[in-house]
């Protein structure tokens, strides 16, 4: 089986073999060097030494966390949405009150730094900026460094969706300063989904001094006065704190620059064989994803049967398109565990399968 | 290593490989199926045909949710406590803005319902009844029963925590007509925490439409919606699922009556061993959970210290008291994944981990 949509992604044998550990105490000596050493090494992939939480949640109740740690009810926060996962986060904040200023950009774009610091000089109250590093709904990856040169500029907090960018793609978080970044197990970690985690950062933590939102089994302060003693306020999910313990060994060992570099090969290698193939990727090159890759599917290829085709006779799972894109892309995963080799069964699965899947 | 603190519990090995297998598309077919059977499966441990949702958090993000999607802020909510996880509940309703009636009994001690009947007199403007119906942090089960009786002679919505107690004791749901009963799976259920359990009645429903505390991530109507297909509003924790069908199988083939006659015999057995070596059990004989039992440490037993033999030198790993219990009590769990057998391995050790932890 090749599973390779953008999450839950493969897990290495040792991952799921430590995830199959026997229960210790949440609240034990074996749990607390546990949690020390997996929130040092959850720090070198974030490259920061901002506080790292993390919650027993899915990518969502991070972005959930992201807003209610440190925004109130009537706060004005700018929304840079490039897709789904963008208007999700925004979504989030005005739920709980915030006022959205929604700054959305078409389906397949990254966001144009321009045109955010217009919206920043156009908005002087705004209090935050929610910016998606990687946008799994259009395969595209938003310049992160572009667009927080421009927002730093201004005195805003800068809350950062990374989820399916972490532990895949270079995002240096001290170096750039940002506020709060969040990620999710089931992505680049190469462990099952359930654990989220956040890096917070000073200027945050003074934001959350003073930040109204309700909030009770996501509060992050709680989560950072709970781990001076190795432990979370809430029992934690303790087999995937095994898996990611095991991950983050694996992923320490490779190395960053490695892990970056297979990435941004991958990225390419599929963009190529995309190419090859008379398709075409739904975000230019500059911006194209080296995590995850959004194929038009034109008036050519019926996308929904080729994910089926794929799946049932060559056990290769991909993703649709969600909502707008819904039937108009299919989206392959290449983040975490995934060699150049995984992607070449991938394409040669592929090529049974197109001509069966044309419109 | 005997595990026995309430939580998390041992897991059996079917479970423990169950939660090792390979990653699956949390959208697509197998998922569906899973989700599909383990719900059905979930229902008939909770004796009931209301809806039945799965959240990926602890215990405490679905108390969080029993609260945030059937209350508005301002709503009066009467708080029947009797230990730390009853004020816990109370909290998270104080944090969403719900006005707490705490009708409070001391730790040790089970709600009396004709306190409860006269505290819903005084207030008849209380629009929900929030119980625990095993109360962990004091070994001690409340008579669900009786005090249901009582509520439902005024028409208010029940909100009931079983984390503890559900899929160990008998609590037939629809038997008594509970509106919202949370589980949680690192309990009785005998599979990693990360997941959390919600049945809702139909009243519980109504009372979702009105109710206007802020919710994303805890949203039990999305997650109702997002059911009907087999799926989760956000990624689930797909290896505790697995996980949990394992489980879900085992106890099914071992039958409700018979999970429930093995929690009340282990029990009466704890309870027994412990008298039998001068040792007194922190609630009245009547009300002592069958899940968890809370030693009273007296002035002769240092219990931290017995603790720490237990676990250093025997392998066998107990509880402290919380909050103003601590140092006063220590706590067996007996709950899930557990033989009489395995009790008697812990009073073996006991028994020579005692004379050393005498004060």
């Amino acid at each position: 089986m090749q599973l390779r949509i953008p999450g839950p992604t493969p897990c290495p044998p040792e991952v799921l073999q430590a995830s199959a550990k026997q229960m210790v105490n949440h609240r034990g000596v074996e749990f607390k060097d546990l949690m020390f050493r997996t929130t040092e090494n959850l720090k070198k992939i974030y490259q920061t030494n901002n506080d790292l939480l993390v919650l027993t949640c899915s990518g969502t109740g991070g972005l959930e966390a992201a807003i209610v740690n440190f925004l109130s009810p009537g706060d004005k926060v700018l929304s840079v949405s490039i897709g789904v996962f963008g208007e999700r986060f925004a979504d989030i904040a005005r739920t709980y009150g915030v006022e959205v200023i929604p700054l959305k950009f078409e389906y397949g774009q990254a966001a144009d730094p321009d045109k955010v610091k217009k919206a920043l000089q156009d908005n002087p109250d705004v209090k935050a900026v929610m910016v998606t590093h990687n946008e799994t709904s259009t395969g595209t990856t938003n310049d992160i460094v572009a667009l927080n040169k421009v927002i730093k500029e201004f005195d805003k907090l800068i809350l950062v969706d990374s989820i399916s960018g972490m532990a895949s793609l270079d995002i240096p978080v001290d170096k750039l300063g940002l506020d709060v970044v969040i990620g999710g197990s089931q992505k680049g970690w190469m462990i099952p989904p359930g654990l989220s985690f956040a890096s917070v950062s000073e200027k945050a933590w003074k934001a959350n001094e003073v930040a109204r939102i309700p909030r009770f089994y996501m509060d992050l302060a709680k989560a950072k006065k709970f781990l001076v003693n190795g432990e979370t306020p809430w029992t934690p999910a303790v087999g995937i704190f095994f898996g990611l313990d095991a991950a983050l060994e694996l992923m320490l060992k490779e190395g960053l620059p490695d892990i970056f570099a297979r990435h941004i090969a991958i990225g390419q290698f599929v963009r190529n064989e995309v190419k090859k193939r008379g398709l075409e990727i739904l975000p230019d090159d500059q911006h194209a994803s080296n995590t995850v890759t959004a194929v038009k599917a034109g008036d050519k290829i019926d996308a929904p049967k080729l994910q089926k085709i794929l799946r049932e006779e060559y056990q290769v799972v991909l993703a649709g398109g969600q909502k707008d894109l819904k039937g108009k892309i299919f989206r392959i995963g290449h983040m975490g565990y995934v060699s150049e080799k995984d992607m070449k069964e991938v394409f040669e699965a592929m090529d049974k399968a197109l001509p069966q899947a044309a419109k």
